[in-house]
């Protein structure tokens, strides 16, 4: 139906498809890898990075990457800049082409794990386009390139150098830039110095998933290194089964010897060696071979990882440690168990130099260069996020990642910030920040209904002290210093204001006639007229019994004084219809004028004082009338001496 | 061994399988990528319909699905109703088989992200049987049914409509009844309207994985599509890496343009729709094809994002842009760039407008069979869970899927609700809840502090002010009010009570010749033999000094009155046995009865004043010995004035 | 170029190694299930069990594994006990090497979820080497070891005995040592008995992640264990799929009709159960077996989970329902659904016979020895945590998995614990921890902010009781308590102690000719130069008006006192400068001494009483000079009655 019917392919470009694919899962085990072992506040940037450096790394790998690795070698150093035209490919290169696709996004993920937790996003752009587009094809080219006769036409392959699947090629190299790019970049804040910790991933059960899926990859890595399902693959991938499982259990014997518990990084980081370690050398050593392998590449990675600690290399996941050091000596290690008639260099020896000058090569290329770029990018234009950003966390900074549990935060800090706790936080049900929001609003709850009632407890007390229970009132205590403060306002301005002295004319025999009841009924009534003569800004108060009291700020004439009291008198003398019967009584009032341009200065209590002895002068006068003190009127004689003295001293003449 | 031998098959054989195997771990992509981007409460929802549409879709494939998609032919339109039994097919047709359940199980669980966070669990299931059932084979036996010739026997199909993988069949299906189920649902609360928002994934990392999981799915869906391992496969699997790369580098370019970030759901989004747009081209476009559908794809998606936005239709995670706007797309672009040898329209017009046939031939037996049933089966029955439920979540609400944290809230819940916060809650260790509730019984534990010493003040300050120090005895002041309330019930209700007002006669010998101390253990002495003399309605009080008082609130006979009066006499005047010697005193006790139906209602001091004044006439008569006070008994004469003053105005006559 | 030019393999071992890969991936969809479905507190730990158990029955099946199962047959009961040199085997051995070496690792791996959230971590690894060491290798060698003619030379293939993927092989195998382990251990804590409830898992979408890794994985379980791609692997595989799909159904329908609800647990059991119940028949029985199958071992497997809440045998994941009895009825249904052509026994009564006995004999073999050897083992060394360990969970107490919410929580429990809360928690933004530790430090700041504005009130309240307002000195009420505490401290010892009455002399007029302003600045002047000449340990009190105290705790002479009483008047008689102008006043003293041999012990109102009057005499003797009282003085004559009254019986004289 087709133009060019398609043709059948052979098993072997079946086998490296489906090695592909297994390849492919590698990113997904990255990134549970990586995400589960940062922080929370970092699992997205990381996760999103090792998405987009897939992305990037197969567009570059397409546009110039594959031919720069596999195209015509320039004197071994590197192939052509030209895109892979795959569409013009034969349908095998083309498969060879996806593997090796895939290939290099592995070795561009690598690093996004090194430098998570405080790398900006667009300088993780930058090392992909340099790590995929530039160090992997070049070093790549140097080692796997041939020519179409099959020879190896990379001066590091043409030497002998054996990588068979990429424990330098892709491992160091990921791991070489990693190093460069965390010593630029510097520790994460909080790791190293005062106070500072190891800093435990967010998900490890997400994180051995990671592995897990990272080890069916490398399956794949390896075994599909072949190109082809020949007699080497099961060789491979038992050997990959078998180096990982010994890598991880050195780490968990090295760790419960040193930690005294199993360390699930210890674990997992032993496990990757293992990993990584074996793909030198997969195809050419044997099962011990592999197991000696997995072991050493654990143990290396362990201690390298307590090197760096105490070098205060901060690298978040231990790339370093898993990818550069397990695989230098995965690489070395080809030299150490290779069978002897795989050593292209003659003898052990000699293959172990070969081993060491690629290694050397790939690092004195790929290291240097990746620093000197990140330096001089860093210096221009930082590569590091801000501290503040690094503190919130790069989901949020970089990527806007707003969840939850920040609109909660948010609002908390609102209300700490503002003090106004009155409104409950809202926050949608069962999200992440619900049962803390939950929390939260009980919390508030009590704490209103706690502060209402010593809010409450406080003003009764204040109340208690400062009213008069019957008329509600002030009270003497107020009055007095309400008058204080008036006179010393008068002072100061040269005003006049007045006090009044109120005395019930005839109360006494309504109390003891009519009951106390009555009396009491009377009183308030009596406060309600009082208050009903006076502008609000003048103050009434009861000093006690049937004596209540007037506070006037501000008096213009002594006829307006006058005129109140006359008002008063006026309104208290009219009949009070009470329960128990009609009450007629009267009042005496005497009147004090305070302030003005008077010389003496007086006191509260001369002030009140005189208001009482006019007051006096009223009631001497006939009752129901009132009478203005003399300023500088002598105490009244008749005054007995009322020092306040404790109870327990009462009626001592009394006392037997 | 067994009966028939097996026989070997094909490396096609195998390839149809392992695609089959990668396109059923894209049920597992989907569940990472739905359950990570809805929140907590429904994300157990949302996977555990992903487990059970597989599940169902399997069974109905296999009942009827796919003999509809792939028997016999009527007129192109629609297959036989058989059931698959496999058992008797080829090993081939087996395989084939599967592929095809495969497929059918990711049209069905397209839907159950765009639907998420409302749709009742048996609307979904009404979903997967609609979809996987009836509407997806009817619509791939349109497109993909052939017979055994291999000639195109569905009249899509027939007429040139292109879609190797499922651009249309699959995508926009899923699409389609997404979109119409979204529009009877409408959208979650709290989407639009006042204060809505975007609606942040629980987890993201986890929507990553299910990116790569999906992506490495699509090698498999898009690659075994061929139905055998054959040139185009390296080539379908190259373009499929590359539009999904595309698609996601433009989701990035995007977002940063517009938001000036890196958007997770963009790149996300882009990336799936670059993976889903190449599906119905892959096998004839080439690089620069792939990169531009995945390119077109990416952008479209977004777009779509923001016009279903601006709609206010609700995509909980993107399922109609990226699946049916991508799809459509896809499905147009093979017109715009496959080689021209591939059309089968002749030349590219005549392409788009099969195309657009083909397109809008689905979209209108999907769509509106869709919306017609939902909207019939809606209105009998509602498919969308209660306002109530979508707040709790359908974990809770579909599932009962309690957890720890919902423990915990009801424990919050019943305490503030109760207000009994004496307990602490109960959650077991390091339960997601554990962390939560350590700190709430913090918290709880300094509230109690915190209340418990208010109170302890407060009592504290209650106390000072009316208890007497020294004998714990209720001090002058409560006594004033409680003989002040005491009065006021008898004179209510007419019945009688009575105060005693008592000196100890011979106290100050006591004090002055044995010391204060002695004077001080002699009063509590009195204190507790007063207590002994008395009911314990009656109260005593100390009024200060050696002067005590006895509030009896009823009173029947003046006899018992003199019988309690002789009694306390009795009492106080037996021998004290202090640390400093013997001591006697005695006491003199003065008695007033009130209330009753006396006609003059006494205020409270007039009487104490009678009983002070008995208690005096009894001292007169000669000491420990009672006297009943007469009522309106004249104010003793030598009562003094009694004025509080304050303490400045102390003995002015000595004052200079 | 390398020395033995690898060759091509065939399509099978192609099969074998991709099925490898597959079962290889179940250890993913384990650790995603186990974790998923346990507690927070114990994920890591059976993650890291997953990982580990891999690598140790890698290792084992290694070294001694393989041979012990696949070795030349001692009379069909066991193997040889030598390493798998595989090395030197063919690639096709060594492929099949590999399949059986994933398969062993699944064996071991199903008993890590049984027993989670208790067993130890180092009894696990005695639980893996006894299961993937021992026990599944004989199981293995009885049922599946064949000669190289092919010939079945475990005593139960050779009988007929029927399991072709290893229902019974793997997974009841698993299931026995599974229920022996968590028998030995005992159910967890809080599980069963009073309170005991269900226990939810900590990721519900992670354990469905891990159901689809599984469905994928039993894909190559089954499919694989052909050894060949034939003409059976596409009917196995369909098989596969349905059996589980029936399984989930069944699930789903069950739960919905007990429950009322679609139970997660219930449809990822069935699910489970479906997969592992067809391994046995998968290849031998068609769609409507293999729905049956599934449908059987679903219900089965649910209904078993009920029995052994029953019987209160705790199996945290559900591993003895889903893989021993779903194996056990697995393997039974061979006998039921074969086609009868296959069935190796003849008839089905006889092929169910030979069942029975490979299902006895196995269960026979497997849980005694797992149970005696654990009971063993246990009684000298416990394979379970301590309950504390248990209640703090695995992660922690076995990994010291310590997290952000650690730190936090011991930090909480710290300020508990001192009562000191003065300090925010300080935890790194975004962690897990952090948005507790946020809303924390908003509770504390309120917390201090409440309990600030109650000590102030508090504080203020006291403050206004306790000082005099214009001098800042001690006022009366404070100046009697602590002369009546120096009282009775001079009793107590002997010593002697003083008090001095001053009142000033010629203050009225300076504040009557100099303003009230005066007054009060000259008061506070006075104040401070009384403080001047007294001792640090002598107190200062302002009793009121121009009335000041002294308190001289200790005497040692008459003389001393005379010459402080002179320094006072000497003092206060120099000029006071003031605002107004110069200001001359004078003071009276009068001096009382207390305490000492005095025969009669006086209380505070008697001392003060008589300083007062010494103060009198010094008055009455001309003023600025001071007077000793002498003890036993009586009461000056002129003293008048100094009753406190309530404010309401003021001047009753003047009362009308």
């Amino acid at each position: 139906m087709l133009p060019d019917a398609p043709v059948a392919l052979s098993l072997d470009v079946a086998w490296v498809l489906i090695a592909s694919f297994l390849v492919a899962s590698m990113q997904a085990g990255f990134t549970c890898l990586e995400s589960g072992l940062v922080r929370s506040k970092n699992s997205i940037n990381v996760a999103i990075k090792n998405l987009v450096d897939f992305c990037i790394s197969s567009i570059l790998f397409t546009l110039f990457g594959f031919q720069l690795m596999f195209g015509p070698s320039l004197d071994g150093l590197i192939g052509a800049f030209a895109p892979a035209s795959y569409e013009s490919m034969s349908p095998d290169r083309v498969a060879f082409f996806i593997f090796q696709l895939m290939f290099c996004g592995t070795a561009a993920t690598i690093i996004s794990g090194a430098v998570a937790e405080r790398l900006r996003f667009i300088g993780y752009v930058m090392i992909t386009v340099l790590s995929a587009g530039v160090i992997y094809p070049v070093v790549g080219h140097w080692i796997w390139n041939s020519a179409p006769s099959g020879e190896l036409t990379g001066w590091l392959g043409a030497m002998g150098f054996l990588d068979f699947a990429g424990s330098t090629v892709v491992h160091s190299v990921g791991g070489w830039i990693s190093l460069a790019a965390i010593l630029i970049l510097g520790p994460r804040i909080g790791r190293f110095g005062l106070g500072g910790h190891h800093i435990e991933g967010q998900n490890l059960p997400m994180a051995v998933l990671g592995v897990f899926l990272l080890w069916v990859g490398f399956f794949g890595f390896n075994g599909g290194s072949t190109l082809a399902l020949n007699s080497l693959v099961p060789l491979i991938v038992a050997n990959t089964a078998l180096s990982g499982a010994a890598g991880g259990l050195i780490g968990l014997a090295i760790s419960w010897y040193k930690r005294g518990h199993a360390s699930v990084d210890a674990i997992i980081n032993g496990t990757i060696s293992g990993l990584v370690a074996i793909c030198a050398g997969c195809n050419v050593v044997g099962e011990i071979g592999a197991i000696l392998i997995g072991l050493g590449a654990g143990a290396l990675a362990i201690g390298s990882v307590h090197l760096m600690e105490k070098l205060q290399i901060d690298d978040a996941i231990g790339a370093v440690p898993s990818h550069l050091v397990a695989g230098v000596w995965g690489t070395m290690a080809v030299a150490l168990f290779a069978s002897p008639e795989y050593l292209m260099g003659g003898s052990r020896l000699d293959q172990m130099q070969i081993q060491l000058v690629g290694i050397a090569a790939v690092g004195l290329f790929a290291f240097p260069l990746s620093y000197i770029t990140f330096y001089a990018v860093n210096r221009f234009w930082p590569m590091r996020v801000s501290a503040e950003d690094e503190r919130i966390g790069l989901n949020i900074a970089e990527h806007a990642a707003t969840t939850s549990i920040l609109d909660l935060v948010t609002q908390m800090d609102w209300q700490a910030r503002t003090g106004d706790f009155s409104k409950h936080v809202d926050v949608e049900n069962e999200t992440e920040a619900h049962q803390i929001a939950t929390f939260y609003n009980v919390v508030l709850d009590k704490f209103q209904l706690e502060t209402g009632r010593r809010q409450e407890a406080l003003e009764r007390l204040t109340e208690l002290a400062s009213t008069d229970v019957l008329t509600g009132l002030p009270n003497r205590r107020v009055y007095f210093d309400l008058v204080r403060r008036s006179i010393a306002s008068c002072n100061r301005n040269g005003r006049q204001g007045a006090v009044m002295y109120m005395d019930l004319d005839g109360f006494k025999k309504i109390n003891d006639d009519m009951g106390h009841d009555a009396g009491d009924a009377l009183l308030k009534q009596v406060a309600l007229r009082l208050l009903s003569c006076v502008r609000e800004s003048d103050l009434v108060a009861r000093l006690g019994g049937d004596e209540f009291a007037l506070l006037i700020g501000e008096v213009e004439t002594l006829d307006a004084l006058e005129h109140v009291a006359e008002k008063l008198i006026e309104t208290v003398s009219e009949p009070f219809i009470l329960k128990q019967g009609e009450a007629n009584i009267g009042v005496s009032v005497g009147i004090a004028v305070f302030g003005g341009s008077r010389s003496a200065r007086e006191d509260v209590e001369t002030v009140i004082k005189r208001s009482d002895n006019a007051m006096y002068d009223a009631k001497l006068s006939g009752k129901g009338t009132w009478r203005v003190s003399e300023p500088e009127l002598a105490p009244r004689p008749a005054e007995p001496s009322t020092d306040i003295k404790l109870d327990l001293t009462v009626s001592p003449s009394l006392a037997s």
